[in-house]
């Protein structure tokens, strides 16, 4: 057969960005951003990203720049997911809760043209310039006002060149946006949070973007005019690509400054929210009141595996959760626990079990293997045997910026290898029992940290738990677990602890050691710093087994 | 920023054959094709599929190679959307409807190697390969053998190299299927049904059916697991690209040899069936009997414009209905008309109205225009401008097979131009008025032969309606009416008709003429042949009309 090549009528690089025109024409009345008492319609948001847009590219920033927001989920952070690539400059969302020290390497190694600052921001902002090296050029500051938490002073802060206001005002909402170049060109760049130390700068492209998006609300099965919750910060992995779908579906976006429970309850009522997304933390923390919601809400989880009793208890209160697996060098999810309708027969703790599963890869991925990391080998599909997940599909990232080593590390054999250690189980599904570097290894055997922990949270006075490795003498390693007690429950002993652990697990993955503390270290978005705990593990000095 | 190429691990090429392996996983034990006491899981589907192209590969078919089939919605053209372009062949559904000089017109032009051939189409197919030149080598014949319509004999008929299901039993179901080499090869070859005389070879390649496929269950808004009765043939257009959907979010696909009121509505019933497709004319006939469904019915129309007394009648009895327009050149809708809620509160004939209107772009689509056919410049935003229909998109065809003359007519500055002519209303919402060429042009003026059609559809006696141009000695052209009447409605006259227009219509628009006939002459896929009537209008010689 003749080969027919591509043409300009069907050649058009894909990218999220074609959703807002449209958007605009068919929910132009309906609501597409609430915060507090504002409310955007499509149509307004159409035209304030466009004259944003255009503000921007007035400024000289296109192709290539990179441009950085420091804010919480405000309107704001919402409008720049088009507004900068609209202009054709990449969107670089950065952690809040970073420190200085942390957000000057990262404006300093994205090269970052323009810094958006939210008003509570400001300090922190100054902190991390002053920490840039003398030469390097400062961005152009802007910042994002907001009057529910400040009466706006009548002038700008120093250094401050503008208003968010002021450029959406000054801008033209005619501004005819620029399309990327190539589907491959930039759209955004996520530097890792880290489990590990060092931030490494995640960049994807408009056309893995755009099937993440629309591939992520297909697998979560969200019909057109959802009303969504943004308790995801949009600044970690670009709210799993959801902002970009909810355009694509004329949702309302319901902004939230900070995930509190009260405040997240009232505005599930409100707003009669119907989809949300959260890590596990932020599942646990808005379900221990354990106060009923008054219809059901959709909860997508990601991001760490969820205990099988905060599940039961989301369900309990009218939650309707589904659980998926991504990465920040994937954006959004590439696993999905995909619920059969035989499993609606079985107990509730067993239909957790399941549910904690990451499940099997979304329709439009290519693959998802467990594989000895060693030979690359997929693994015995047994629910058993240990292997790192490595994964390939449209929106594995391009690479990591200006880090070709350690791009070519984890991207090899037409994988991306996510440093995730599991197992797949008999029916296909994947489930992950550890980041790699949190494998314990006892006595010769890999142990699961996540396993222990899992069964820690079953008792009754465990508000939350870690489990890692402390050096012991004759085992090599075995698990030490960090313990923070429920209000009320702190009389618990380190004895109860293991004693509970004996009779739910075999002996070589019972923890040696409890260490209660009040707090435990968790990352900004809310996963355990591991490598703290390690290392507190590692100053108690090697454990003294005997052989048991 | 420097420039990140793509990878191996983020570049495999898009192609709605991904989703089958998974589906197999995560529904493998769902049901995925029934046909009457026939019913296959979708890990059955999947084995099936992968045997076959093994066989198919086995005969050494692959890249560049026709495949072709000819069968009403039985599972074995289901199974063949996987089969045929998982051995790296190109599908080629004919339409079972053609006569045997069409059908090999096709055959010769597509240069088919294989053809399978439904059991009630041998004598069709014998007749068609025996108009094939003498030295034209002839496809490979399989039979597909059914036996809810014979007796199966007990030795394959001449000819025959094999039947289907001994192909599928021969085959290896862990074949490792053949991955396109560039998303932009050939995955199916169309020849459109014609509302003109020559049919082209229109070609889609493997991207473009991947984002039509997913595009289109959003834009649906279809859920998981949803029971698809096959209404629409898969030889017209592929089924809208459902056949693959189905696949991505694990249905039911329900398999009908022959469209008929009664077994319709039957397997509705039975099978609980929630989304179905259909030309206008099968939501015309399975209304007709004013049946009311026991449960919701998703019905998407699209194929021309539906007339508002039917949508009236179809919402009435159960049935949802959603509209949008799409061509074989495209493959899946390009038009979609987006429900508002605002209008939920209109007249029902209002709101029939707004509902027979094509719409917006779907979310993916990236421009659907309507230009001067001459300066390619938008018309007015006014719903009363004409203007021809131009697209351009994703799932618009590489072009039409060995005719580059053909393509290039009608892809040309960026756009597939469709010759469907239409407005565009203030709101954005698009209305087919007419094929271009079945425009009336009476006294200079304009005058869509649809609108025409919609008002006498209106007249309680009319069954079916079409209207062209006849020849007119003072104006050039008037309308002239083809009409056939329902049963027991057999008295209407030509003067009730044009009175009945004269009260509902301008008077240029009122038809001079009116024809009574049977029954209209319609393609295969229940379009009007206006080129037929046109042809006996003239036939009619030119009206006298006065000046009025």
């Amino acid at each position: 057969m003749e080969e027919l090549k591509p043409s300009p009528a069907n050649s058009t690089p894909l990218t999220p960005l074609v959703f807002l025109d449209r958007t605009a024409t068919v929910y132009g009345d309906c609501p597409s951003v609430v915060y507090g008492s504002t409310v955007y319609t499509w149509s307004q948001t159409h035209r304030r990203c466009l004259s944003l847009a255009s503000s921007l590219s007035s400024l000289g920033l296109g192709r290539g720049h990179v441009v950085s927001v420091m804010a919480p989920n405000v309107p704001a952070l919402y409008e720049l997911h088009f507004a900068v690539p609209m202009c054709g400059a990449v969107l670089n969302c950065v952690n809040i809760r970073l420190n200085a020290q942390t957000i000057s390497v990262i404006l300093r190694h994205g090269e970052s043209r323009l810094l958006f600052v939210d008003v509570q921001l400001q300090g922190l902002v100054q902190e991390a310039l002053a920490l840039l090296p003398e030469d390097h050029p400062h961005p152009i500051l802007v910042l994002i006002r907001d009057d529910s938490v400040q009466d706006p002073p009548s002038e700008l802060g120093l250094g401050f060149y503008s208003t968010y206001e002021e450029m959406v005002e000054k801008g033209d909402p005619g501004f005819e946006w620029v399309r990327p170049a190539s589907e491959w060109d930039p759209i955004t760049l996520n530097y890792t949070s880290g489990t590990t130390a060092s931030p490494k700068g995640v960049v994807h492209c408009h056309r893995g973007t755009y099937l993440a998006s629309i591939d992520s609300l297909i697998n979560w099965g969200v019909p057109k005019q959802p009303v969504y919750l943004l308790t995801l910060p949009m600044f970690h992995s670009n709210g799993w690509s959801f902002p970009w779908g909810m355009a694509m579906v004329g949702g309302t976006n319901v902004c939230v400054r900070k995930v509190d429970t009260d405040i997240i309850h009232r505005l599930i009522h409100t707003h009669r929210v119907t989809h949300m997304c959260g890590a596990p933390v932020v599942l646990n923390m808005i379900t221990t009141g354990g106060k009923q919601l008054d219809h059901p809400v959709k909860i997508l989880t990601a991001g760490s595996p969820p205990p099988a009793s905060v599940l039961l208890r989301a369900e309990s209160l009218g939650f309707h959760v589904s659980h998926g697996y991504g990465l920040t060098e994937t954006g959004a999810n590439v696993l999905s626990c995909e619920w059969q309708g035989k499993w609606n027969v079985l107990p509730a703790s067993e239909r957790a079990r399941l549910k904690a599963r990451q499940g099997v890869r979304t329709a439009s991925f290519v693959r998802v293997d467990v594989v000895d990391p060693n030979t690359g080998i997929n693994v015995k599909q047994d629910g058993k045997t240990l292997g790192e997940i490595a994964v390939r599909g449209p929106w594995v990232m391009l690479g990591y910026l200006k880090d070709p080593v350690g791009t070519s590390r984890c991207m090899r054999n037409g994988y991306f290898y996510t440093g995730d250690v599991g197992v797949i189980h008999p029916d296909g599904y994947i489930e992950i029992k550890d980041r790699s570097k949190d494998v314990i290894i006892s006595g010769g055997v890999n142990l699961s940290s996540v396993e222990v922990e899992s069964v820690l949270y079953g008792h009754p006075a465990v508000s939350e738990v870690a489990v890692v490795a402390r050096p012991d003498e004759f085992w090599g390693e075995t698990p030490c677990a960090f313990v923070s007690l429920k209000e009320g429950q702190k009389l618990a002993t380190e004895k109860e602890m293991i004693d509970y652990c004996r009779e739910r697990m075999p002996k070589y993955m019972v923890p040696k050691t409890v260490v209660f503390r009040d707090e435990l270290p968790k990352t900004s978005t809310g996963k355990m710093q591991k490598f703290v705990l390690r290392e507190l593990a590692k100053q108690l000095g090697p454990f003294t087994s005997s052989r048991m």
